[in-house]
């Protein structure tokens, strides 16, 4: 792990830290799936050894967060303790049970010239997460970036960069332990912008960015990455209720999927419901999420079944609230539905609550969404609850991978090809 | 189809086409394999059946080419007879013959509270191909953007505006025929370079674009794009001879990696040879090349094996020759081979000729490159020739795709995910 303090020539000082990460890719690429899992498995015993230390860090960090005021979400995501931080060891564990994503033989064949074809996985190379407060995604991206051959460039948030570095400390002294590169893992120990500026540009070196953080930030990086990015602009996530549906799981999942953690980007924003169970369903179910604290808003239709409420505008369709807010909408079937979905959503999760299976095969065909939900909540969509053990980010790109990024999304393949002498003719 | 003539309002109209390619990519996604294959046979027989137009065509723009005094191997990329469109019709049938990569299930599983999660193959949506002068790739792309469920807007060079013209018609004709929306494939009738500047921008309906020609279109597309890109920089790939190969093997292979067509990204333009060998390789195999009309270029040692060759300088490692010419290394041993291809190289395709089966493993596994070869000529870096029908392109990139891209590089996929209610605690 390298730890860049930046002085003068910023530029010259990030080409060598890139090229260093490049040449690092390559180090551990040859490194055995065993000793990866060793090391891992290391790592997050050293979190644990490391607690004192990383906490008082993080202690630091709140107290800088609490002068400048920052707010109560954002204090919520950057705290740590010994919970916190039990979990992010146990996905470095979890990372190390899973499977090698690497070296496997994904399709093989023979041409009529006796030309035998392998695709096989591969790591991407060198990847750069740009990421803000929270600092368990330093020991996830480590994690999953480690285990898939990948040399990873981390540069994090400066109101958690005491937290951040007390981490990054103890997986230096791991990577220092079993002889490997240290720059297998770089941190950008700098709160230069310019350094992001200069990195976007080095795609000679670095492979693949994620900029996880708010739409603003990740269309900056677009702008101007020279580099091939991986995006995750919002979650605008639906919840349909089709005519015939159940009325006590329609509730359980729009409720779940609206409060259970209204901050984060899979949980829902817009409802919409069959008109034929319209005036049945809403009254209830809009008086117990304003019970929950949620500010309802509707359409004309939502608005004449229940008075009161906010009128739900053009706007409202689009918007990703991360907040106690839902808009609703009545709508005439399950073609509406798909439509209103994916004009206004955001391609990231949605759900259809129903007891009729052709309505469900209609919604998971015609949406166009990373992840698409029958009877479940939106709240899934994570590479934890996949199974994953953690993820590098959620994707609502259509390029190289959708929805939450686990290990095989770390991956990329190249083809091998073995003759005897073959020529083209 | 939709041909587009741009008049005043370009935005505007680009804007409006490429809205249409999304909703008729959507209609596409719904159109079933069966039918697919039959409008694909049936475009394969509308293209022999529009010869006589479609070489008319033709004949205007090679009359053009020759007043304009357009050089010979473009000329050669762009002249159309009847063979070359038979070879148009026949990828169009392989294609139609392919299994249709979309709706396949990639891998299932079932989370311990009981979500079965499926990841299932989806079309991308709208794809934008920019290309130069061969008009065979707008069949091609036709096709296999098509048959995977994609809507495509093409825009070719104007120096083939006559060709792509004739051959869209025929295509165009066909989905008329089968009552399909015009919008699945788009054709951008203009020759303002402000068209393509306009498109790049339009990431709300365009999903991914791939640009085919020379490297600084590519960089400015790249530059300018505000769609994921899938760039196909240059061919700087290699030979390297192995200490105990089999001399003749090796001979062929290089002829025909040289010589066979040296205008195109996967010949070769370096050879690497192991020290034991050169003195008893060289002096045979250059004489073989430069009777192929093959200028050699030489490091110092392989300058004192063979007097009279050309300096090989620094910049001649990393250039694409298209041309022949080659350039001449020897080296110390396959690790030397393996970093001279890693720093000089563009990843695109590299051979090893060996009998040795560790030194064969250790090539595949360390050349970071989309197509590592033993015992091949690179030439069969190649969509047709991978068994693909034909290829949207060659990816030098690493994300989504490697190498030829065929029908499943034209697809990305969604979560499927099913419950009874399941929300997160």
């Amino acid at each position: 792990m390298k730890k860049m303090k930046l002085r003068h020539n910023l530029k010259g000082q990030l080409v060598c830290l890139a090229r260093e990460a490049k040449e690092a890719s390559r180090v551990l690429a040859a490194v055995s799936s065993e000793k990866k899992n060793t090391v891992l498995k290391y790592m997050a015993e050293s979190i644990m050894a490391g607690k004192e230390q990383i906490l008082a860090a993080n202690a630091k960090d709140l107290k800088n967060a609490a002068l400048k005021r920052l707010g109560k979400a954002f204090v919520e995501r950057l705290a740590l303790d010994e919970r916190r931080l039990m979990e992010m060891a146990e996905s470095l564990r979890e990372i190390a049970r899973l499977e090698d994503p690497v070296d496997k033989n994904i399709r093989s064949w023979v041409r009529p010239n006796g030309l035998a074809i392998s695709k096989v996985s591969v790591p991407i190379g060198v990847i750069l997460i740009i990421y803000e407060s929270r600092p368990n995604v330093t020991s996830d991206c480590v994690g999953l970036c480690f285990k898939s051959g990948n040399a990873v460039i981390l540069r994090g948030g400066s109101d958690a960069i005491n937290s951040n570095l007390a981490i990054y400390e103890v997986i230096a002294g791991v990577l220092d332990r079993y002889g490997l590169p240290r720059s297998i893992v770089s941190f950008i120990d700098s709160t230069d912008r310019k350094a992001v500026d200069v990195l976007l540009t080095l795609d000679e070196y670095i492979n693949l960015v994620m900029p996880r953080g708010g739409e603003s930030l990740i269309r900056q990086v677009r702008d101007r990455s020279k580099i091939p990015v991986i995006k995750h602009y919002k979650g605008v996530c639906h919840v349909f209720v089709d005519d015939g549906a159940d009325f006590i799981m329609a509730q359980r999942i729009i409720l779940n999927a609206k409060v259970q953690r209204p901050g984060v980007c899979n949980a829902v924003e817009t409802l919409l419901v069959h008109q034929n169970l319209a005036e049945d369903f809403l009254p209830t179910m809009i008086e117990s999420l304003q019970d929950a604290g949620v500010q309802v808003r509707g359409d004309l239709l939502t608005r004449k079944i229940v008075k009161g409420l906010k009128v739900a505008t053009e706007k409202d369709w689009s918007t990703e609230y991360l907040d106690l807010i839902l808009s609703v909408k009545v709508v005439k079937d399950i073609d509406e539905a798909v439509r209103h979905i994916n004009n206004y959503g955001s391609s990231h999760s949605d759900t259809i609550v129903t007891q009729n299976e052709a309505n469900a095969q209609k919604f998971l065909k015609e949406v166009d969404s990373a992840c698409v939900y029958v009877n479940a909540s939106t709240r899934f969509t994570d590479g934890y609850q996949f199974g994953f053990g953690a993820e590098i980010g959620i994707s609502t790109d259509k390029l190289h991978a959708r929805g939450p990024m686990g290990l095989e999304e770390l991956t990329t393949y190249k083809y091998v090809i073995r003759g005897n002498g073959q020529i083209r003719e």
